[in-house]
């Protein structure tokens, strides 16, 4: 039932179909549905070491402003042929803002968020509500929220972004819409209008009751964050259940008002291992993208491993098997695409035997 | 088609009627099916005045233990005949606990919480879990959750409970069970380990994913609840849209893995008052239980004024109409059967025209 | 902990207790919260060679008009002091209307449906739509939509109607309108508009997407009921699982728009039994009323035996131990209050050992 | 903001970032984040009176079996550069199936359908449930489930295949298992064991209560489609809301269990026109497939004219603003990616002013 290049009866039946905008399915059936994910895109590191220089230099060659928009630099995976591309669906990039400047406002159907490995000092201003970044802050700028960015030191200051915009461009679903030149709010409060609204653990307003598509929540503080992993940890040594694995502390990033994830298409998490822990190789369907935040650890992705540290980026395409270990310890921020998978069912696990 | 005492065929039938154990509608069809709810339950106000001497003397008289279980003393609502519900669906009580006194663990179908307007020193045990009480904070024992409680002072502590035990005994759908005669762990530290997973706002542990009948927040904290209250009002200074109504703030307690509420047949919430507000008067369907926190106010209930201060609680039965208002500011904790309600898609909310 | 009726202190805080409206726990636990459901409701059997009878006396007395709206006659639970309460939270009730009789039109929070045992003749106009009601049929009355019922015939019908009236009165959660004195169509369609448009196996129209409350077909079809319940038992001789039990075929009435209940307080289901078929003794939480369509059987409840045949009542208060056999084969009407005991999560099944 | 090529600088900044995988935002912003959606799929139709002989062609000269598994020929959108995608998302292909031939038994990730334009005598028999294919049925096999077809018939038969092929393949998120070489049932029967179970308008069997994440109805039978055509149309006669727009009914195939799509990442829908009726103009996000099953119509898509006939196939990409118009009638069969669109909350839809 294959092709053979010597029947030219065949040979012209595949150009007429070719004529006719056809392609038949059993010439390729292995490579359009293979056996388990057959990614295109391959687990691959980027150095922070690497990344944060050229975003300097960049700094110092591009100036920030309308029509470019954002001095952002993506990871672009080995695996897909030059695109700026993470993984098939998500985008991952490293923003720099120098002193004094502004990225403008603008809004688009894609998901958005930042997480900060290091520096402070720029305010994002969300739909007019400016929100100061810090180390170790997570960042939701959700679906068709105006947004621009302003540094308001002498210091320049580098993030990291993630959005959905390769699953956009691909399906087609994507808006966008430019706002205003500067920042529609220069106020530089310690904390945002939303966080003081919301930001109160259990307990919402009254006001805009309801489900919503978007955690409300702008940021997630890292004094929080911190604490609940620390928490974890404590109780995992008083022998109490709290940990995902021995050694292993874990927080999902939530929207508040339904318990689950804080956009649509995007999961974030983060993960503390103590020195020594190892976590279970597994895969899983969808893609994922890790930023060490703080230690040192191997990924060991498809078998291979990686030593990485502070501000290191690991991508791990789906079905990829991966495993982490430490032996200092290590703080490590994650985002993936689970959202998508789980909300059109194609979420599976496989936990490596014996491992 | 009424009854008419003079027609000795009628008389017969509904003779018939009754020993056939049948009853016809047309002859009370108001009664049972009125224009808009016509509760026997009545507005009332319960002084702590008069409740905490009378806890006392319960205290100095009755031992509290395994049998009778607590020393609680419920508000019985005077249009209801002298059972002791607050309303149709809510109970309410002051509980007391003595000097080094311990209430023994049980568990029930019923769900349950307390709420503490004055005091400290008494820990609640949940399913092994101790959990301080202490002022202003909201605590949970939601169905078939084993609880005990014991008091580690020199000095005797109150709170209020607040159950659905009328509700469930209507119902027939409760369930009991003994526990341990003394509390399973005695330790007392300053937080749970509830709170220590579960409390930290946007967050959520990766233990125990997927949505939860309860919220698994065993403590709400003052704290948080006054800071959320603050920054309303603050906002509102500000000019953002953050509070209920002009100097009216408010917060609904909320299960973190659903961002609904609580328990499946309570809700709760915290209102503050500043000084010179007032509430617009407004008819619900479902009956509320309001106690005063800090403060003091005056209810008006179908028209009727009650000046109530610290510790004072309100029943607003279902579909009077009320409003709240306060010379010098108010602080309010409130509960109600709304999920009940909401979940049968039995909730209309009316408020009056030109108040 | 229980009162001593020698102590005069405890004597007079008691009265205290009574006289500010108060009332202790530790006095009636065992009552309030009993070890498992204690219903007051009681198994019992109402014999359509009763009921019937009794309802044609009513309608040569009394007449259907505005005022006592229906000539419905219901079942009185013996154990619940004569109030017409079928258990507490469900009505039931014979409806009987003569020939060319009008009961007026209507509209009230209670959920309603009617359920036909013999005869035709009767349309139901739910908001304005005509509803045939033939033997075998379930019509839906859903909470506040306006409804009438009117016979064209010569002929008396009577038929079950099926009501959350005791749960909505104890709750105080009714609203009641009155509409038409006459019907609002006369039309006397063989289907109504809601069934043309609604009533088709997996399909929905694409006028009025998303969720509701309610099922939006007025009317499910013996037709169809029938069809169903054959093809599980043939499935079953064929080797297949489609049965609930050997022997055991049912169906649940569903909202096209959700797959859950067709109301939100009452869950209706039909159910067949082959001759020889015995079901599985359990106590479910809830209560539940079945109507025998056809056939006969012996209920088991609590262990009691109740032969009963064509047109019979039986009410199976919650937790009661019940199971059914049959020598010849039975189908069996039942609807009960379980989406009330499911959506506030009170809901547990036990089957007896052994049985 | 944008590269300037006689900088030299900035010539191996870019080329750093390429060396190191990465690749800026601000050079490619308006390509990778338009305005709208910018699909490279573009409109088209595939005629039936093509398609077909070529399909027995391949019927002719490739046999079928294990490896090619599937006589499949698909759609392959002129704008996607050769691939076999009607649009980035959506699989459309033609399956012939020749006298007596079998295609052997697999299962995938993938959720797939067939829609049967004309012909009968093959059986798809999926999980071991044999599955009669006849004009007009609409037939699932969701993701995971085994599916094998085979023609008892002396005559050849084609349909068309639905798939999400392209969105499993671009996300990495697909698995495939081979099964039995032959069909695992044989048996040829009139309606599948599923229909026989689920296939009765809101109505459910007790066996496998909850929510499913795929319709468990095998086969939408085209006799229902057109009953429910058919009424909305009378009814639109009749002076009731019965169409989605006037002469244009309408109906979604659904999943009985949730009133949801029948699978998670494909809706269909069955659209009947009256002779002289036009849609209005829309654009929506996500792409559609559409084929004429009957009459005649003429589709608009962004501006430009097609006429179509029965079994011709016409692709919408996302944003295409579309219309479809007609003379004598058409009957239209249409699926699409909207549950993908709609989870996500991607969603929009614009409607063209004044046409």
């Amino acid at each position: 039932m294959t092709s053979t290049d010597t029947d030219p009866e065949l040979d012209r039946l595949y150009r007429d179909f070719a004529a006719e905008h056809l392609n038949p399915l059993w010439t390729q059936l292995g490579d359009l549905m293979p056996m388990t994910p057959a990614p295109k895109a391959v687990p691959h590191v980027w150095k922070w070491s690497t990344l944060y220089p050229l975003a300097q230099r960049a700094g110092d060659l591009v100036p920030v402003g309308r029509g470019g928009e954002r001095r952002a630099i993506a990871l672009a995976n080995p695996g897909l042929g030059g695109v700026p591309y993470a993984s098939p669906t998500l985008w991952a990039a490293i923003q720099y803002l120098g002193p004094k400047e502004t990225a403008p406002e603008h809004r688009h159907a894609q998901n958005a968020f930042r997480f900060v490995v290091e520096g402070e000092g720029v305010w994002t201003v969300v739909d007019g509500d400016p929100v100061a970044m810090r180390r170790g802050d997570f960042l939701l700028t959700p679906g068709w929220h105006f947004h621009g960015h302003h540094n308001e030191t002498d210091r320049p200051m580098a993030w990291i972004d993630g959005l959905d915009i390769p699953f956009v461009h691909y399906t087609d679903t994507g808006f966008f819409e430019f706002g205003s030149e500067g920042v529609t709010d220069e106020a530089t409060p310690d904390v945002s209008r939303s966080e003081r609204l919301w930001a109160h653990p259990g307990l919402r307003p009254l006001v805009g009751l309801g489900a919503r598509v978007n955690s409300p929540i702008a940021c997630y503080r890292w004094e929080h964050t911190d604490a609940a992993l620390r928490e974890q940890l404590a109780l995992e040594d008083e022998g109490y259940a709290a940990t995902t694995e021995p050694g292993h502390a874990a927080i999902r990033y939530t929207n508040p008002t339904t318990g689950g994830d804080v956009m649509p298409t995007i999961r974030a998490e983060f993960h503390r291992l103590r020195g020594g822990a190892r976590t279970r190789p597994r895969r899983d369907v969808g893609s994922s993208v890790f930023q060490v935040f703080d230690g040192a650890a191997t990924f060991r992705l498809d078998g291979r491993e990686h030593a990485v540290g502070v501000g290191d980026l690991v991508v791990a395409p789906s079905w990829v098997e991966w495993s982490i270990e430490t032996d200092s310890g290590a703080d490590l921020f994650v985002f993936s695409d689970a959202p998508i998978v789980e909300r059109l069912h194609f979420d599976r696990t496989h936990f490596t035997e014996g491992a």
